[in-house]
């Protein structure tokens, strides 16, 4: 289903295209692909604000620059649509991000003009500086190399680092774009935020003309000529203010703007301009997330990705259900933080730049001086939870799955090295489903079994989720020097009534599920339920075990199991790779057991997007999988 | 052997104690602890330059501040001997980084006046925010949070994330405290560094003042008014440049400084002022690293732990042999990877701060324009080489294994999902020694080998280090989509005559060095020489096979290993859970055998510092260790 178009896009396939339009035809053309984004995001879903917000810089760039000779990168990438549009994936562009379809982000294998995969935030500067390190090295001298970065994203430390770096190579040619929208997905914070709307609105250099003003004044005898050594100063401070002093001259990199990133004939002047200046510089471009779409101009989180919508009412759709549906996982972590908090006066929140991502948002409205965004910034958020939970404070830390693998050395070094009970959260465990390999919660089974003095957790619905954040906030816990991941997956668990009073749990004990006969399945987490279907659509006794633990294993389950059955199937949504399958060898070797077991899980191999049920068909663990593997297992004769 | 003390010293053991002497005998006891740390690292070793940098900086935090109440954070820790002997630890102190010793680092369980551990750099700016915040949360007022930070370890992203969260927390009691030398354990470098410098020979300040001057001079006929004129415009642009326009303020940080580091009259004199002074500040103190032993200030790098000399002389003493001895590992890195360089124009060398570390500075000064030293910023290092892989180049990305932890993210999505063949050396792999769990490289096997599209190796020697790292160079390897992790430990090998020609390796290709009847041994790296110790102590008859690969798997050797052997032991300097071990169980289990298994690595917790050996046998994977495991298992009849 291809949208329609408007007459110059219809013209427009590629950037020679584009470069084909005169000049006076470039707003003409940006309002064309702002409406092919917004009809065609409406009725397929994906990223819709974001791209909105650059569709004069996306344009005036290709219109300028030699792409893909010159090379563009999109941090984060999810805006990243008109890019797409314009260097040749028009026409496919209604498959985005579905099953086998384009991807969301920008991807070095889907096209030459995509320089570099992104999809995390905050890697452009880096990359684009190892670009333009490598083109110096082959000697290139003519070839640009293009950050475009968001203000949200310049807060996590690898864009610091890069600047930092990117200042020293004053012969690199790199051009940073900031695009400045004050936005992460959710409203953007710290104090460099603050500090590029002072920039943006002059107050520093008012404040300086302020004052010399003030103690010119008191010479007022001097007339006119005082006020031309006025006028001449503020120029000299002016001047000095926004190059010298400025946060970005200060690290050497060549400050241009700010400028309007809307006015596409001044953009294109501008980056006109930039192309024969050497050395690292940054551009800074002022825009609105959403931008000509005014619903999305005005909720700017709501419409970061608001699904399905009506693009002439402005109405977002939402599935209607006759029977109660069950939640979100994360709306459960939102409101069952607020209501443990509500009686333990030591818990807060902690989310990097996740609020609504997290449904962190609940508990920042209920108590605002208890629950915070620190922005994008991964390690800073578990260090600063490290730091409180040295002074008693009860530690929820919630992160993605995949965004923690920033943090990893902080979880080590900082929290249990030190055997502070912090609660790492991580959401989107397992596949993310449409945001693909990037965002894939794959790892962290692996990655934080291995650590000393960490539990590794997953509750197979809500009211486990909830019973695990019980027992993770408890005086036994938090005085047991140890720290604890909960994993959970994207979207809804299975509970409709889901809000059960809290009940125990003991570190390290599963639970049996159902007995059987011919072979056991031990699952991790909510996957446990593809597991539950195969078993009812199965012809075979199957026994089946929810492990609750990755670390601690519960042995005595273990030994039940090992004891009574030779064959076995572990069930997770983690790379198999180290994961709790890996976990439960080691504990049957050890122990002298030696059943055939299959282990399910991610495997060895990067896993495109797609919904979460098509990503574990595809691999072999849903419940048409699991029930596969049982009858594979019980129809060979056992050696 | 405690060392002599002064008077003054002899009469502190405590902040107590110190706060009893005068402040005219400040000086004097700021010289007596600088030679206590003279004599005794001289005859111990350890860290030296830096600590003997902060001798006046100490001194006067615990004068003026309420140590342990207070709390003191010392970013990267190694500076904190002075910290150490008088904070109570001036007789144990002898002890230091010794095998059941006191740590050479801060630590929560060893003082309470270690408020945080430290180690990895970096950290102190967001673990001292959590504790301001932490007690906000818990109404104290009256609690000073004070961070000190080296200009090097202010290039590290967390530092920024943290500064850009503290600029928004207006009310959090916290003092940084920038400990500006100039210094990593090389030279700092990058834009920030030269700012910092900038900012201390007022350059920035300076040039406003000339411009306006410049300007003003042409109206020289007003006489005395304009040159009050001119002073007070000075005044105002000074007041405004040096705090509103300041890097730091711009974050919202109160900037005090810079100020003399050494002179303690004046830095107790501006502590104090600073305690009243609320909100988030900081205090910029030039210092010179090694202050006080003139060998240490003229060779910093030398002199950053230069191990044992004569104080006198200054002469650092070698050990002196009478045979060839075995070069480190990391010297090998450093001159094969040059020699490869002179064939191999492609390649290109980065390190993240760790030049002589790494021995990368090998290159560094054979080939400037080809190996770049990109700062403390291992995040940055990463994606950088990502980006200059994308060019084509062949980068040898060389980080500390217990480093790469802070990498973790960009290794996964900048690196691998990309399939970029970037080569990652990780030096320090397995146990560190001296330096402790934070610096041990325990976890790499484990959180590399669950990333899809990378290779993971391990030299058993010299040799063998020289043939990977020609293989990974290799045309063939590099246009095969994956990367590579080379690890190897700290300090040396076991071949004297290391330079030997290149030979190929293939990948995934293991080796049999020792046939037997009994039992096989699975070795992986350097740690396959105790195993081979072992073996000939053994009255057994032991195969050994040197896996080379944890990743892929030699899939041949072990059908071989596991067809012939029912009993096998595997050995790694490495975490056992998900480590070498279990990637061999989980073949092993795939394909449907079933051997006895012992896994000799490191165990799930902590292990303290100490040298190599030690720590290796007291895990029980020294020569010894594996000697017994082979006759407990020999010993137990087959069920």
């Amino acid at each position: 289903m291809i949208a329609n178009q408007g007459e110059l896009l219809k013209q427009v396939n590629s950037p020679e295209d584009l470069k084909k339009l005169s000049p006076e035809q470039l707003p003409q053309f940006c309002q064309e692909l702002r409406q092919f984004i917004i009809d065609l995001v409406s009725v397929n879903g994906g990223h819709f604000g974001a791209s909105l917000g650059v569709v004069e810089l996306t344009t005036a760039l290709h219109y300028v620059f030699n792409t893909p000779y010159d090379q563009l990168i999109w941090d984060v990438g999810h805006q990243a649509y008109g890019h797409k549009i314009i260097t040749g994936r028009k026409d496919v562009f209604y498959t985005n991000r579905m099953y086998g379809g384009i991807s969301g982000f920008p991807k070095i294998k889907e096209s030459e003009y995509d320089a570099f995969g992104v999809g995390h935030s905050s890697t452009s500067i880096s990359a684009a500086l190892g670009m333009a390190m490598g083109s110096r090295h082959k000697g290139i001298k003519d070839k640009h190399h293009i950050a475009v970065i968001g203000d949200g994203a310049l807060t996590a430390g690898l864009a610091f680092e890069g600047m930092n770096h990117a200042g020293m190579e004053k012969d690199a040619n790199l051009l940073i774009i900031l695009n400045d929208n004050c936005m992460a997905i959710d409203p953007n914070v710290g104090a460099l935020k603050e500090y590029l709307t002072d920039i943006t609105t002059s107050k520093t250099y008012n404040k300086v003309k302020d004052e010399v003003w003030n103690l010119l004044g008191k010479f007022s005898s001097f007339g006119k000529s005082t006020r031309e050594i006025v006028a001449k100063v503020e120029n000299a401070i002016k001047g000095t203010l926004l190059s010298q002093s400025n946060i970005f001259e200060a690290l050497n990199l060549r400050y241009f703007g700010p400028i309007d990133g809307h006015d596409i004939d001044h953009l294109v002047s501008v980056l006109n301009d930039l192309k024969d200046i050497p050395g690292p510089k940054i551009l800074h471009c002022i825009t609105v997330k959403g931008k000509g779409y005014k619903p999305a101009e005005q909720d700017q989180t709501k419409w970061h990705a608001p699904g399905l919508f009506d693009k002439v009412t402005g109405e977002i759709k939402k599935k209607v259900y006759t029977v109660p549906m069950p939640p979100k996982f994360q709306d459960v972590f939102g409101h069952t933080i607020v209501e443990l908090a509500e009686q333990n006066p030591k818990i807060v929140g902690i989310t990097p730049a996740m609020p609504s991502g997290s449904s962190l948002n609940i508990m920042m409205k209920a108590m605002p001086d208890r629950a915070f965004d620190v922005g994008i910034a991964e390690q800073h958020a578990v260090t600063l939870s490290a730091g409180m939970a040295t002074q008693g404070l009860t530690v929820f830390c919630n992160i993605y799955s995949s965004f923690m693998q920033r943090a990893y050395d902080q979880v080590i070094h900082d929290v249990c090295i030190q055997q502070l009970p912090v609660i790492f959260c991580l959401d989107r465990a397992g596949f993310a489903g449409a945001d693909g390999p990037t965002h894939h919660g794959a790892y962290d089974i692996a990655y934080m079994r291995c650590i000393p003095n960490m539990v590794v957790a997953s509750p197979m619905n809500e009211e486990e989720l909830r019973n695990l954040m019980f027992l993770a906030q408890s005086d036994e816990f938090q005085s047991g020097h140890q720290a604890i991941t909960l994993r959970y997956p994207r979207g809804e668990g299975v509970m409709p009534d889901w809000k059960k009073p809290f009940s125990a749990i003991q570190v390290g004990k599963g639970r049996k599920l159902k007995d059987g006969e011919d072979i056991a399945i031990l699952s991790f987490g909510p996957i446990g339920n593809e597991a539950s279907k195969a078993i009812q659509n199965s012809p075979y006794s199957i026994a089946h075990y929810d492990m609750r633990f990755a670390k601690p294993l519960d042995e005595e389950l273990l030994h039940e199991v090992f004891q009574k059955f030779d064959r076995v199937i572990t069930v997770e949504d983690g790379c198999l790779m180290g994961g709790i399958g890996s976990a439960i060898l080691e504990f049957m070797v050890e122990h002298g057991y030696s059943a055939k077991v299959r282990r399910l899980g991610i495997p060895d191999r990067t896993v495109e997007h797609g919904e979460q049920y098509q990503l574990w068909a595809e691999c072999g663990f849903d419940a048409a999988g699991i029930e596969q593997t049982v009858a594979e297992m019980l129809s060979v004769v056992t050696v």
